[in-house]
């Protein structure tokens, strides 16, 4: 059969700023990654998640934090957000004047406890409390909810869990949206269609955002799926940036552009100019010692 | 809405030997050539496109084409097919023992005039009675129309045009399937709804397979589409062999390793496996002189 009603407007979540620069080897200058966040927003990017609070000594990429922030344009109809993993990282967030803060759970202990040293649990209550006092504070939260389609440690992850960890970052936490994350690009359309039924028989889908990684070539089917229930919020990472986890060339985050070219293709507005991305990518490229595996990108020719 | 119910089974049409190999630049060993395609049928392959008798000056890396065909190893299960662009090419095939040929007519005048010097109508003529030569001698034939989802040179092709010649080549020339393709990796899954509702008008999906370039990182969500509308039958390429029409890195042929990944994740049947698919990648790719685009097999370790 044809494909459904597809949502006819989807906003884009840039992350490239941040989960792109964040998993780069080379230290970008600061001056660079300033170019690249007004870039992105003159492109039209709704939303810019620009840098993380983070302690320096363990994301030194992300250690200009509160100067990149401090130095660019603030474009209006973007709003500007950076990840916050603990009070502190909140506080130098609402001093840097973001509008939105993210914070981070995992749906496996495994993933969790590797990450932030806690399991689950533990880490949903501090992130409850976190969550208040960013609401107290004015800032829209949004939660990311990762391991969603798969654990590295525990291995696979049931849907239902996913739907009553992401039920309570909303009733919980007072999060806007849960980005519904796929962190180790693992995701096919087969499990995005099982855990997107059952997520959204409890959440509605304005509440749900994906986000999901190229590693296996998957990422736009899964973004069809997502449309085909829905969904009309997507992560994506200018030129797929943050994209070696495996191996040089090997895909991480969906790239920007090559969502902008379903997305245009399949008539859906976002407001994106994907001509202007692919520009931001190319001024990225030559400080990060690889080519960006997008590849929309490198097929991209003057005038196509 | 969840996705509708897809095929339950789905032909591969390996056509990295021929389509894969006849665009890489590098002389390829006919041993090489051999190993690889005993290593795809061996895999599972239902369908091996293994060469094409096309006139050896013209693409040299055909001209071993006999050679190929009267070292592999024919396993039952797997038929065994060749491009044949005219009749000294067929009387080729037919010598060599080909299970099968493969025609090609293109959608758009200004590509059938650049690929083989006559316009589309003139073509059809030849095409035909080719194609009644060797389905006498007792070959299944198997038609590709190219440029189906846009021309480098004409521009947007009619879905209405590509659903009529489609058509014709079932009806006049007798092809059992019409490979509707992307030649030049535009497609976007707007255009392949499109192009489908319109072909499945005229024709059963049986007789219609799908031949896509991952080019712009569509290639999985156009199959995903496909299946949608009931298409069970998706050409693919090893390793995504014969990637490189823009630019180094740059991807080309959707390749089998990632249609698996997607199929298999979906539950879908083809009888192909993706480790044997990934170790024929691995296999040929130090004959190339650069990498492979499959992101599965850049993805791929031991036991994964």
């Amino acid at each position: 059969m044809p494909l459904p009603a597809l949502p006819s407007r989807v906003s884009i979540v840039e992350v490239g700023p941040r989960d792109g620069l964040q998993n780069e080897a080379a230290a970008i200058p600061t001056a660079a990654k300033v170019a690249f966040v007004d870039a992105l927003s003159t492109a039209g990017a709704p939303v810019v998640e620009v840098t993380a609070f983070v302690h320096p000594a363990r994301v030194p990429q992300m250690a200009d934090a509160a100067e990149v922030l401090a130095a660019i344009a603030r474009r209006p109809g973007t709003r500007y957000s950076a990840l916050a993993p603990n009070d502190r990282g909140l506080d130098r967030a609402l001093a840097a004047g973001v509008d939105e803060v993210a914070l981070f759970a995992a749906a496996s202990d495994g993933f969790s406890r590797r990450n932030i040293g806690q399991d689950v649990e533990t880490a949903f209550a501090a992130y409850r409390a976190l969550a208040r006092r960013a609401l107290d504070a004015g800032l829209r939260v949004r939660g990311y909810l990762s391991t969603c389609f798969g654990c590295p440690f525990d291995g696979p992850v049931p849907p239902a869990r996913v739907r009553d960890l992401a039920r309570r970052m909303i009733e919980e936490w007072g999060v806007y949206e849960v980005a519904v994350s796929d962190t180790i690009g693992v995701a096919h359309p087969g499990q995005v269609d099982a855990v997107l039924t059952t997520v959204l028989a409890a959440l509605p889908a304005s509440a749900v955002a994906l986000h999901f990684h190229d590693t296996r070539g998957t990422a736009l089917a899964n973004v069809l799926t997502g449309l085909c229930h829905g969904i009309a919020t997507f992560d994506a990472s200018a030129g797929g940036l943050g994209g070696c986890p495996f191996a040089p060339g090997a895909a991480g985050n969906l790239a920007t552009e090559d969502l902008l070219y379903l997305l245009d293709g399949l008539g859906v507005h976002t407001g994106v100019a994907i001509d202007r991305v692919v520009a931001a990518s190319r001024a990225i490229e030559p400080h990060l010692g690889h080519a960006l595996p997008s590849r929309v990108l490198q097929a991209w020719r003057p005038g196509a």
